[in-house]
């Protein structure tokens, strides 16, 4: 039988320790796995991008710059792989196109191989400056598909959109389940249409995360389908609200007549490696093993949890029932965004508001540029009537063009106002992350000399920990 | 298109709590979910059997028959389930026909619905009495494969096997994978091969546990091949040693040609139930939450920690590295058993003595049953010279009849013996009880009048657990 062989995206480096323990992980907990990683046959290694900017420079005093490079040089043989949302980069708004091309230059001469670029609202027009970028410097553009359900969204919809992430020069297409809401019939049909619609050698990369326990036979039935590369985390950093394991990967694939090339000795050491500091980090980790919740409530367990603290704030923690009936509809007036960041927020906080204080009678300024277009297009259009509310409350009128094409120059006055800093050390990358971070770029700087952080509990502290749980396990027996 | 649809059995009442912790679930615990797991649409309720029977007298000090006929009481529309070990009952020797017969009966008598019946080495002699004794109550007999990976376990052999369970008048199979062993292509072919050489309507239910990370993918391709019935946990008690998720379940087929006709509203019901109840049991629990060792040692984890143990009581941890290696040895010499209670015990002890003191210098008892053939036939043929040591160290010669053909009547006898215990109620069950447990019957006995016992932490304990964790958790963050 020959067989064909399914590339592995590991994302222990990033995704893994940004969905299961808050993206607290340090650099120095993970550069011991990496002669490993490099070693195991992944066909790339995501270790970059997504919150671990912003983690770094606000939990862990460790520069990202100084990150990316350490990874360039301990997996001198593996493609380094980044998220990258659009036009935001990593930041929390749209930036001029002149800065979004330099950050992908620095951050492709840093040494980044493969760059997954991704819109909150699928919106291309919010993607293809970053992809052309990308393109330019020679490195892997991967267009993304944010896979959401609602009642316009459908396979047809989604091969088109594959479409037009192509036609702007997308080398790969990632389908991308943020929310573990990729059944895997579903899977099957979008990549089955996309192959057969752009031709079966299209590459197709596929992430899903575990939080609802279906989606390792989603990865299977994907592959059926003809996925090329799939993503999964080493067992030791997997599951929950992470990913699903790369050895049950390898394992479910023998005998079939698909295969990994994954080295097990290999990746049973990165195992171990990643066993032993797992519960370093155990106070940034949640207790949820598995929630499918969301396939009936379309809402994401971490939106959820943000509206129930929002209105225990305002002492109305009884009405979560009715504000999870209010997100729908204001998903539909906004025409039907996927729920993840920002546009998760947005609604939710909208949802919230509308339940407490009346129905639209106050917009946040962020649901306003929502439904005003300036945070791009969705595949709904918006309810006019609530376009006017916001026109009225916001007081601007609603666009149609790119949002970033509103955008002056900005780069020299980010410049100027970064050279301002203390510890600024004038490089294009300490501007980048002024840029991109504003508020906490300061006190990075200017703390940046006394080095790296580590907020993980000390050997000696979970040693302390273990005598004192069996001790009161053998207590219990 | 039209579905079809596949049945559902819920473990939570049996086998989830047996394998997550330590079978010490207080019926208590259970009775508050039963009206909704009795509407839920389940094929059948695995309740009662394995392990649970054991740890009621042991640790729980409750009559296992008051359990079961609380079950038929606040299960009337549902199929209970038991999981019995064949000749063995649910105790740790061989039982002479008319015990397992009075066994069979008593059960069906206090509600039982479907009999699984299984041997650990997989040998039809040992289940036939069981399984006819089912039949002749005019209930379930279910037929079952204990699934295991040997040089000499192949498709055509499962395949052959379940002719034999047919032959013997199973009215159902069981493709049992209590290792997590069970990987989706061999499940596919084994599942294929029994439905095309015994017709299409031969009932499979299929059985996987959750650790491996990989048998939910088992269960998808089990069920395109045509199983009929799958079994899974609610979510709050899945996952880790035991079973895969049933809310995940219903996902996956979501949009495929089969369906499970679960109502979901009350699996969140019963969800919410056990979400409340686990916590006060998890002393018990063990803290892994996947490996996928088994697929290369073939040794299953809880084997390979009391080899470990053992080992580390006579002060040689540092030689579990050769006892493994020497597990597949013994495990050949024996003839191939599957690795299950009680098989994984007596080969895991002989291999730690062989690596101890010498290739089969000592033998233990058990050991020496094993290759004499007083647990009944392998697979394989036993090494003639590992045989001869047996013989000659236990003083005993091979059989080659079924072990339980060696068996005197002894009902009248344990009837007797049974009537001298202090708080012996002077039924068959009390009886039953004493024949599989004499060292554990008389202790519950005397104590059974003080009701039962609830090992799990209390309300107040969780609460205050809670609040010191929350308090370190500020601190840390
Ligand atoms: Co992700
Ligand atoms: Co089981």
């Amino acid at each position: 039988m020959s067989q064909r062989t399914i590339g592995v995206t590991e994302v222990a480096l990033r995704d893994a320790h940004q969905s299961l323990m808050a993206t607290r992980m340090a650099l120095e907990d993970m550069v011991d796995a990496c002669a490993d990683i490099d070693a195991a046959g992944y066909w790339s290694v995501e270790c970059w991008g997504g919150a671990t900017y912003d983690s770094c420079i606000r939990f862990l005093n460790e520069d990202p710059w100084v990150r990316l490079r350490t990874f360039r040089e301990l997996l001198p043989n593996s493609k380094l792989q980044m998220l990258l949302r659009g036009q935001n980069l990593l930041g929390y708004r749209h930036y001029e196109d002149d800065v979004v091309r330099r950050f992908v230059d620095a951050s492709a001469e840093n040494g980044m191989d493969v760059f997954r670029v991704f819109d909150a609202l699928n919106d291309p027009r919010n993607m293809e400056v970053a992809m052309k970028a990308v393109t330019a410097t020679g490195k892997h553009a991967q267009g993304t598909i944010c896979y959401t359900i609602s009642p316009l969204h459908t396979v047809e919809g989604y091969v088109k959109l594959a479409g037009q992430l192509l036609d702007m020069g997308a080398e790969s297409l990632a389908l991308k389940d943020m929310a573990a809401l990729l059944q895997p019939q579903p899977a099957y049909d979008i990549i089955r249409g996309i192959k057969s619609t752009y031709g079966e050698d299209t590459q197709i990369n596929v992430h899903c995360h575990a939080t609802t326990g279906v989606t390792l036979v989603t990865l299977m039935k994907a592959i059926e389908a003809g996925a090329d590369v799939v993503d999964t985390a080493i067992s030791s950093m997997s599951l929950g609200p992470g990913h699903n394991p790369t050895e049950s990967l390898v394992a479910m694939l023998e005998g079939t007549e698909y295969t990994t090339d994954l080295d097990m000795d290999r990746l049973i050491k990165i195992r171990d490696h990643f066993a032993k500091i797992r519960p370093k980090y155990a106070a940034f980790e949640s207790a949820t093993l598995v929630d499918t919740d969301i396939f009936s409530s379309q809402i994401p367990g971490g939106m959820l949890s943000n509206m129930e603290s929002q209105l225990k704030a305002q002492g109305a923690g009884d009405k979560i029932k009715q504000v999870m009936e209010e997100v729908p509809r204001v998903k539909a007036d906004a025409g039907h965004p996927p729920l993840v960041t920002p546009s998760s927020q947005i609604v939710g906080t909208q949802a919230v508001f509308n339940v407490l204080m009346g129905k639209y009678k106050v917009m946040t300024g962020e649901f306003a540029d929502l439904m005003l277009g300036y945070y791009g297009e969705c595949i709904g259009e918006r309810n006019p009537e609530v376009v006017e509310i916001a026109r009225a409350q916001a007081k601007k009128d609603p666009i149609t063009v790119r949002p970033a094409d509103l955008l002056q120059p900005e780069w020299n006055t980010l410049s100027t106002d970064a050279a301002k800093l203390d510890g600024f050390d004038g490089t294009d990358t300490d501007v980048l992350t002024y840029a991109m971070f504003p508020g906490v770029a300061p006190g990075f700087f200017s703390t940046r000399a006394e080095g790296p952080k580590n907020v993980g509990k000390t050997e000696a502290q979970l040693k302390a920990e273990a005598e004192a749980k069996s001790d009161s396990g053998n207590a219990v027996t």
